[in-house]
């Protein structure tokens, strides 16, 4: 199916939560299978067109939008089937389109006792995921896409052919890992149809929550747990400072007001025994470093509450913002000793640009998330160079400037600060090697040969 | 520190554990810095001599052989220094050559309870894990050397340049992930002189053993058990079989003889409470599977005797092979499901064979070694027969022709019978873009045209 209406473009071309300067494609083919994608490839590699893969539609640094005249955005959303699940090998192979969240209600409707771990926005999928090399909440246990959820791809090259990357046996060593050539490269490299997901047992979980003093408190009291045997019991923790608690308690989302302190959110897994042994373990390590306030969720549907709070992270912020109010939301990680740091700053930078702000972060892993609160064009400048100031902070604190969410148009003239030239060339030297007409995904990703000068010249 | 002598340059040139055909290398030369390897390879470039990283020398299938008359061998062993522990980030800094072992020493020595993860053969060094994508006992817990275990790694490129492919933090989408693109590509990609590695918590073990009537019904067992919550809790799953077991009663290295069956080897984790849980529940289900004898180490004196007949399984296999004796050591993996299939099918071909073999596997991963004894070389040629056959039975399963081991010279005909024409092509058009004067490690691991031109003319 193919469609030039302008509205469709529009729609296609531009993200509602990503505030880059976007552009419409010029139109938009619905693929429904690997066959179509390559008759499309084909077609673009004819008559060099760009080719922009797009499938959730969650991503949030302009990943697909148009940018070059004349590209063809092909929407994978509709190539979402399960093939097959193997539960004995506890893999599950299916569609690009594929949504994670329908993957794991189709394991939980069919009784299969396995989930697929990886957890960024809602409506994400399989595809998009290998696109930004995400990650999410479960991270801290689980690792992100460039561990090894992601048995086999099969992709369409820039040339038109049709390639898997590997068998169905969970580990190979045969060879450069093809698979991982894909995991972040935002559809640059090519477009992936299927996938071989591996699976992971569900463990039951339970959720509490700790309020501290100070994120430089909350900070020290994750990386203790970390490091003792019960750290492979936190399947997340998030942490939420002061303005994203108030900005939920004022959204009235919950059924009571939390304190408005720095607080962080745990998920802890294990079987029964096991988990009280960890939430003991929890409770005294948070106690001493200075947590005055700890609570368990007592019911299942408590759980389910007092995780929502940490959900409707995003919803919250955008409520406290007032009428009209529109929200970036940005991504960085650093070193977990440095996000006290990192949050210090910034708050105090953010304050005197004047800019209203929540945090939030999993930060089991130093990844930090600020979701910065703007109305007037002139607001979102502010905004915008304030996340330029942010992610400065970041890189020199050996961090990077996207701990998930991914490059896009967003965060490319980073990267040269943050790889130096000669690491990206050597992507640069693979993009050209694998794309040599550059249809795939052009003037994303990859630095501007202006950024780079900008660099050389300081 | 630069040697022609010819009986260092035949050592360096060739494997004692490795018996596919291996040349001498022209020179050796032993670099301590960064700065020699960035020299070395600059001569290498200037005169297109081909450079060999050698590292901890126990790689299995000629990774390191001359092969190109007039190459470098370029001995890393020396660069076997600890640069950096970060104790809270959970993370340590190091040259290339340091052994995993050393690495864990140290840690403990320093009292910091965190350790690496991966663990190949003894001696082998951080520079070849990376090399060939190791993996280990490990595995099934902790993922191989391709999941997230190297955050950032120092290589020199083919043009010499030195970069750095990442920064500390634990997580980072910005772009491909170049760190994986030297994982697995056995020195034919750059030479990697600094890695900074993730640690895991050191978390207490135990180890039990449980026997059963056959493969088939030891491998069900598995499947069940890692599907559970318990999963987490298998550290280490082994299957010896019942030729591996009497080679154990047989070299004597062990204070009682056990029952010659088929085996499973356990190291469970946990904490005190969820070990217990776990063993329970492992127990439980073993003996569903039809396990009558299943033990759990008293002490831990016991717990390490009985791991150590795990790891003495090549000594044993070689003792029991009698004065002379010589062993193969092959490496395939498939689906876990495939597993009895493939040992089955395996022991009766080396049977028929009339060959003697011992068979040890990571069975949570479906990783699977034959270890086949040989004197002569008419046996020896026999020997790499039934390789080949069973290498082939293994991708027919949906498998690899290594699971750890890598490809080496040993392995390369076989890819693009696995992973297809083009999937192979991709991989030497990487390798031609990054190293298109062709001096790292030239001649392994990318087929030989040879070997396509035979697969597409069946
Ligand atoms: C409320 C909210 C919360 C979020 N939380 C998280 C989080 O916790 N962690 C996290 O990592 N991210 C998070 N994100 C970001 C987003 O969900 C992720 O980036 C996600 O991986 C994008 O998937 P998608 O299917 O929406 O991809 P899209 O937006 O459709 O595409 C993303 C990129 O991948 C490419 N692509 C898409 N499909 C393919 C394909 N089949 N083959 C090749 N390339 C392809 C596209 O061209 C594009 O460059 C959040 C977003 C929102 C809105
Ligand atoms: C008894 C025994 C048991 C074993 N058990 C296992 C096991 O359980 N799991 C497993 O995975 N393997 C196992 N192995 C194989 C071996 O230990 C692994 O392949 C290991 O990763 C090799 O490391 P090394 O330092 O010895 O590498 P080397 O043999 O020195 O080199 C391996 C390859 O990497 C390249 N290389 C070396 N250093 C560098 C560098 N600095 N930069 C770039 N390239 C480099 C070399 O050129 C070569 O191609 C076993 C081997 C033995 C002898």
């Amino acid at each position: 199916m193919v469609s030039t209406d302008p509205d469709a473009l529009k729609t296609y071309g531009s993200s509602p939560n990503s505030y880059h300067p976007e552009s419409p494609h010029s139109v938009v083919v619905h693929a429904t299978s690997t066959e179509d994608v390559v008759k499309i490839v084909n077609v673009a590699r004819k008559y060099r067109i760009p080719v922009v893969a797009y499938s959730g539609a969650t991503s949030l640094e302009g990943h697909f939008s148009g940018e070059v005249p004349g590209s063809i955005c092909l929407d994978l959303s509709g190539m979402d089937k399960i093939i097959d699940i193997n539960e004995a090998d506890g893999d599950l192979t299916c569609q690009s389109g594929a949504r994670w969240e329908d993957i794991n209600q189709a394991l939980k409707d069919q009784g299969i006792p396995l989930f697929f771990p990886l957890d960024p926005g809602p409506g994400a999928t399989i595809g998009g995921m290998i696109g930004t090399g995400c990650s999410g909440t479960n991270a801290v246990r689980y690792g992100t896409a460039r561990a090894e959820w992601f048995l086999n791809v099969t992709v369409v090259l820039p040339n038109g052919r049709v390639i898997k990357t590997r068998r169905r046996a969970r580990k190979s060593s045969a060879g450069i890992d093809t698979t991982k050539l894909f995991i972040g490269a935002e559809g640059t490299l090519g477009i992936v149809t299927e996938a071989t997901l591996r699976l992971a047992p569900v463990v039951p979980t339970k959720v509490a929550m700790a309020q501290f003093p100070d994120v430089g408190h909350a900070v020290s009291a994750v990386q203790e747990i970390l490091n003792t045997p019960h750290g492979p019991h936190i399947q997340c923790v998030e942490l939420l400072d002061d303005h994203m608690m108030a900005a939920i308690n004022a959204a009235g989302l919950v059924s009571k007001a939390y304190p408005v302190r720095d607080t962080l959110f745990f998920k802890l897994q294990g079987t029964p025994a096991a988990m009280k042994e960890a939430a003991g373990a929890v409770q005294k390590i948070v106690k001493a470093h200075g947590s005055d306030r700890f609570e368990f969720a007592q019911t299942d549907q408590e759980a389910a509450e007092l995780w929502e709070n940490r959900k409707y992270a995003l919803t919250s912020t955008i409520t406290s913002g007032g009428e009209d109010a529109k929200v970036w939301t940005t991504d960085v990680c650093v070193p977990v000793s440095k996000l006290p740091q990192l949050v210090y700053e910034t708050k105090k930078d953010l304050a005197e640009a004047n800019l209203r702000s929540t945090i939030v972060g999993h930060v089991g892993d130093g990844n930090f998330h600020a979701l910065i609160i703007f109305k007037t064009d002139e607001e979102l400048q502010r905004v915008s160079d304030a996340v330029h100031r942010l992610v400065h902070r970041a890189i020199a604190m050996d961090g990077t400037c996207t701990g998930e969410h991914g490059v896009g148009v967003g965060k490319k003239e980073y990267l040269v600060e943050e790889l130096g030239v000669e690491t990206v060339e050597l992507m640069r030297t693979v993009k050209r090697a694998v794309d040599p007409l550059n249809i795939m995904n052009p003037t994303k990703l990859y630095p501007d040969p202006k950024d780079e000068d900008d660099k050389n010249s300081h």
